[in-house]
């Protein structure tokens, strides 16, 4: 506290992400990156713009949003790119969510939506997933200010159908409909589809999970070009150069070496399905996932317990002990050997 | 406009940054870029934090704090890392200057100052710089609910002494005081000397010039950790990872390797002494500047013809036009040789 503080800074309750633990040789399943490293041509396009650090970055990015563009099927002004998706959605919440009518999103998502409304004082709904935790569009019909959500749904793994997505859209023609994809490339129907469609539907994007980015910090957006004006207009008022020289080289290096992209995304469906296999025979209850981790319940054994045994073996992940949740492990999908570690280690906890 | 966007928005009046021309082989002295490349040993850096792009980086940049802590004799708490100064100084707007007294910055300063008011919706007043173009810190009184002004300032080269900059801080006990250094490793007193002294003192800094890392977004602050602990509320309600693994790996090693940054420091400095003696001769008259550019006029060419007859000969310079300084120019310093050629061509503009 202090009274040099602005006065809402007072209030704030800043989101704490996955913890990033110094130690080296830990299993880290925690916080959905990927298990295999970014593709060789990434590095080689960050080794050679090292060379022209001491310059600024271009501060439109226009190389990386073309690339986007062409892969997506796009214009380079229907795309916004920021210092990771988290940096996209603050610049969202600002630019679009600051209305009359309050901003609705599920109870159970992306745990930093309510922590930027009350950075940028927007008033929320929280909206119950149903009883299979599924997203029904049904129960997004009243007047909102903006609707967001994640989809493929964090911490579930659910996804949404295009068509209970464009029915969000159509429900909701005078508000920012977000859906945030950072799970969509492994095995979801993206509503990329749906940007020439409803100029109110804003698609989010993330390097940092199927793309093996994370520590780059690149994020994007997809709308039409009065919503991406809108973005870029909050940007310009707030950082010219949000995506440094090496992010924009890796970053557009990554969709170039397509194949390689493709490969991981097949490597990591391929483990996930085992992995739910493997689980379900040790009495674990998963959710169908079409991301990159697991929601999963042991019959008896109690979710903190197990994720502190895991740890003393060396194995991290995710105890997120929200409401209706509490007795479930958010898992990220590793690699074989890790998944398979990660099996015998829970062999071990629930079946003594 | 769009009647999608939060109202705001529509008001805004984006900052434009200096030109980052595409084509090579320009002499580009226009947004006061270090014209030496960093340290051999920031690439070396690079090269071996590229290994673990796949993993997010450490949310609090622990290592970077500690490192620009023991440069600076300070503690870690101290300390506030930001993705270039632009968005360290945008989250000190949200944090200190959303009071009901408006906030004070010179007339003649950073022009992103106003544009962050805008998006934050914060009052304020410009002070007009003396008729020597400085800061006199008699006009900064008034009860303020902060002040903010870059040191040495920008567009001008003028360097407060520490003696004005602690009366402005003792002036105004009651609201943060920022000190934006940006420039000051060219020949400047730190107002970090004033840090542990007054609890509203926050000095910005940037890696974009003194440190030839403009294409890697790394910018920090200090002050007192009660100031600190306000930026990290509004930056951790905002993006959980603004400084990526590269960023901050080349950011340390910069610190690390002391003997080559102010060599390269003090390489700027001569240039510049020699630039101003050139423009002289040549019947420029140039305002004393402490930065690593200067702020210029002709005794009869007018400056925007002058621009335009430099960019011709494929040398830039930035042109401003703002009130007061309509017939001056800001030039960075460049290398010996980029600075050989800029005489060589304004010799041939102005003399003929």
């Amino acid at each position: 506290m202090s009274r040099l503080w602005s006065a809402n800074v007072h209030t704030l309750t800043p989101y704490v992400p996955g913890e990033q633990p110094k130690v080296e040789n830990l299993i880290k399943l925690n916080t959905n990156e990927s298990p295999y490293p970014p593709s060789p041509k990434v590095l080689e396009a960050i080794e050679q713009a090292a060379k022209s650090l001491r310059l600024y970055p271009d501060p439109v990015s226009a190389k990386l949003k073309q690339t986007l563009a062409d892969y997506h099927q796009l214009t380079s002004d229907q795309i916004f790119v920021g210092n990771g998706s988290d940096e996209v959605l603050a610049h969202v919440f600002a630019a679009f969510f600051k209305q009359d009518l309050p901003l609705y999103f599920p109870d159970l998502t992306y745990s930093f939506y309510p922590v930027y409304a009350k950075l940028f004082e927007i008033e929320t709904v929280t909206v119950e997933l149903n009883a299979k935790f599924e997203i029904d569009p049904n129960d997004y019909q009243s007047p909102a200010g903006g609707v967001i959500f994640a989809n493929p749904n964090a911490p579930t793994g659910h996804l949404l159908g295009l068509d209970a997505v464009r029915q969000i859209a159509r429900q909701q023609p005078d508000c920012a409909v977000v859906v945030d994809e950072a799970y969509i490339d492994f095995g979801g129907q993206s509503a990329v589809a749906l940007v020439n469609e409803f100029p109110n539907v804003l698609v989010v994007r993330t390097y940092s999970k199927s793309r093996a980015l994370a520590g780059s910090r690149v994020g994007y957006a997809m709308g039409n070009s009065e919503l991406i004006e809108g973005l870029n207009r909050v940007k310009d008022s707030f950082n010219s150069y949000p995506i440094d020289r090496l992010a924009e080289a890796a970053a557009v290096a990554s969709v170039e070496d397509n194949d390689y992209f493709e490969a991981c995304c097949e490597k990591v469906i391929a483990q996930r399905e085992w992995l739910a296999a493997e689980l379900s025979k040790l009495d674990f209850t998963t959710l169908p996932s079409f991301a990159n981790f697991v929601l999963t319940e042991h019959a008896t054994f109690d979710a903190k317990t197990i994720a502190t045994k895991l740890r003393d073996q060396h194995i991290i992940v995710r105890y997120l002990g929200a409401a209706r949740i509490e007795n479930h492990l958010r898992i990220s999908v590793g690699d074989e050997a890790q998944n398979q570690a990660l099996i015998n280690a829970l062999s071990h906890i629930v079946q003594g």
